[in-house]
């Protein structure tokens, strides 16, 4: 019984085969996300992993089923499980736009879905943090989102070697065609052009552009002045305000393909060229009003960021931590008779907030040791019998191998001795 | 365009309508599940939302279809989001055991499907919290897997009074059964009958029963006096041992509907019987044999928990907390000369791990600060020139009112002086 193609089982490290998925490694990267939005004041929303196909189709056209992983249900509705967050986000925020303060900053971490060709390492789903911003029109609102991502990248170790985000702008992408083409209509063609300059041979997208009425040489010029707009000028200042500045280029190549951005548009490239886009974003002011069927509007901007091309570039910049163990104590039970008084400090271990592995079983003690070792356990504990009859609990620091101990069951004690002793509790909040 | 019936939008709090699915709520649950899975070390899984349709056939047989979110994909394939996680859990366990030790301590947090009647209340997905244990037969696996599910439960704050764990035993109810019945196939009907015991009108289970051969005073009397199996005794001191006795009770009402549990199960329920069961589990020590076309048999055994019943529990207990606000530190910009000063003093604090907000765009100083209660902020953080030019950054503690000031742009300085003011760092742990 195998899994279908295009999706992924993700293990426990280590991993079983070296082309397996880490789970440790999708939870550390869903927790850098998480972290990085808290500190910019984004709060996290969800939608259903299921909607209807419409939703979809309003906002990309009938082209998009084509792509997509739809049916009808038992119910005749034809639907789709989500290629993309932000219809559904759209949705969820004209239902409920008037509870919240303006600006609206939110983010989720949602799996999306698209019916993709099979083939090697063609994923037919995929986990997304999109961040956005609803109620804001002003490039302040840009920068603080900017900023947000490129922190984001930050906090995996990331730095100006590794990435740049290039900035571009719709608004003079349109200002450029409305003064040279007078049909509005043939706006997006030109803009698919564009967005596929650096990959397309030269020739053909010349062949392209003059169809259109322009020639390849004054859109080279244009993208080659690389003039920022006031709106980009202003995005620049604040991000060098920020200290940022860095991080950021004006690169008229970015125009994004998707028909419904309206302003500043960005992406996110590792700076060795390696690796398709890691994240891509911009303003889309009509979305609300669409999606709405014109009851709210709003403007709105945001970026999405995909699971599986940052992991193959931190893994490709060995930035990803081990995950091999979360083992604080291991607890030995070398006599069965105290079995029952070990259960009992395993558990005021655990309810001091530790991580403590144990045999379930009776197994020799040296093999109870080995295993310890292989968890990488800070520290082991046992419970031992003493001369007057009491029962102390022997607590040893693995690595540096001092040893102190406690009366059984004086939890106060026992909690002061794990403190003092080193890796606690800084190591805790690593784990949460 | 409303989202699909049976389906939840998660919002930030504050709630745009009471009956909002609320995204800080949905968190909370989530890491305190995952918090005391690591507590017990147990390590994260998940496999892919869409599964071969008969992944779930193989298992619980073609019955199960309708109750399936199921349907034909572009390549023909017959598939079905997931109704349930072990049988992917199984699949996946039973490829890859070799690279674990045993014994296996997984757990997860997927959402899963079903095509439920529609309804008020009656939901078409949910949340479940599973945590499964491969490779071991002894009654101590079960009774670290029952610690744990207690243990999730006393981690929101429920009590012995809230809620107790029914322990029961397939393996007495067959011994029950081959006594007195010589039939094997007529075993699944009678586990049925248990299982509805407590709903049904007691003629009616008599008269199901008897036409099995038994009397419906056998069947009371034998639940009536509850014998716990040695299995069950040795489950029972084990968690005693623990002082987690007071948990549990033998209770043989309890059978689990499901055919493929093999040994012990059990169930939490609420106290006062206002709800479906919390969470339930057992033993099904044939599933990966199954799942794996006898390839591979390890025994097994876990237990579910779904966010709703758990949710409303909590919700009529009170155990919720207030999810309003994460905001630490509202940076007051009421000079706009100073705003690219105030935008680095942001960017210094949000390094340090403070989840910082401020107006993006020039508000009145009154309505800034407004905000800055509204949010719920512990400080306000202020840049001023000071008289000989430079420039200081003013800290006050929204709560104590006590104020300190620091040179923009010494960081370690900042940093010791917010370590030193209250709410932080202890406030920033909860939020991570």
């Amino acid at each position: 019984m195998e899994r279908l193609p295009g999706f992924r089982d993700f293990y426990p490290e280590p991993l079983p085969t070296p082309d397996a998925w880490s789970c440790d490694a999708r939870q550390y990267i869903f927790n850098k996300w998480r972290e990085t939005a808290r500190r910019y004041g984004f709060r996290e929303y969800d939608g259903p992993p299921l909607e209807p196909l419409e939703l979809f189709t309003l906002k990309s056209g009938e082209e998009i089923v084509g792509q997509l992983f739809n049916f009808i249900d038992k119910g005749e509705r034809a639907v789709a499980m989500r290629p993309e967050m932000t219809p559904t986000l759209a949705r969820m925020v004209a239902v409920a736009e008037r509870t919240y303060k303006k600006p609206i900053k939110w983010y989720a971490v949602p799996q999306l879905f698209r019916y993709e060709r099979p083939g090697k390492g063609r994923l037919r789903e995929h986990f997304q943090f999109n961040c956005d911003v609803f109620g804001e029109n002003d490039p302040s609102a840009d920068a603080e989102v900017i900023a947000l991502l490129i922190d984001v990248l930050r906090s995996f170790g990331l730095t100006t070697e590794d990435f740049v985000l290039r900035l571009s702008s719709r608004n003079a992408w349109e200002d450029f065609f409305n003064k040279r083409n007078s049909d509005p209509s043939k706006a997006y063609e030109f803009f698919q052009i564009i967005d596929k300059l650096e990959r397309a041979k030269p020739e053909e997208s010349a062949q392209k552009l003059s169809e259109l009425g322009f020639s390849y040489d004054e859109v080279a010029d244009f993208i080659q002045g690389g003039e920022p707009t006031s709106e980009l000028a202003a995005i620049l200042n604040n991000l060098t305000a920020r200290g940022l500045g860095e991080f950021v280029k004006v690169d008229y190549h970015v125009i994004r393909g998707l028909a419904y951005y309206t302003g500043v548009v960005f992406e996110a490239f590792d700076r060795k060229g390696e690796f398709r886009a890691i994240a891509g974003g911009g303003r889309y002011n009509n979305l609300v009003k669409l999606i709405s069927g014109g009851k709210v509007d709003l403007p709105a901007l945001g970026f999405g960021m995909g699971d599986v091309v940052l992991l193959e570039l931190l893994k490709s910049r060995k930035l990803l931590p081990k995950f091999d163990s979360q083992t604080d104590i291991f607890v030995l039970i070398e006599d069965e008779q105290l079995r029952c008084d070990s259960l009992k400090l395993i558990q005021q271990l655990r309810e001091q907030n530790f991580s403590v592995e144990y045999s379930l079983t009776p197994v020799k003690s040296d093999k109870q040791f080995k295993r310890a070792l292989e968890l990488n356990a800070t520290h082991s504990a046992r419970v031992e019998k003493t001369e007057p009859g009491g029962l102390v609990v022997k607590l040893k620091n693995l690595k540096t191998r001092a040893e102190s101990s406690v009366a059984l069951g004086d939890v106060s004690a026992l909690s002061e001795m794990l403190n003092a002793t080193t890796r606690f509790p800084s190591d805790l909040t690593a784990h949460q």
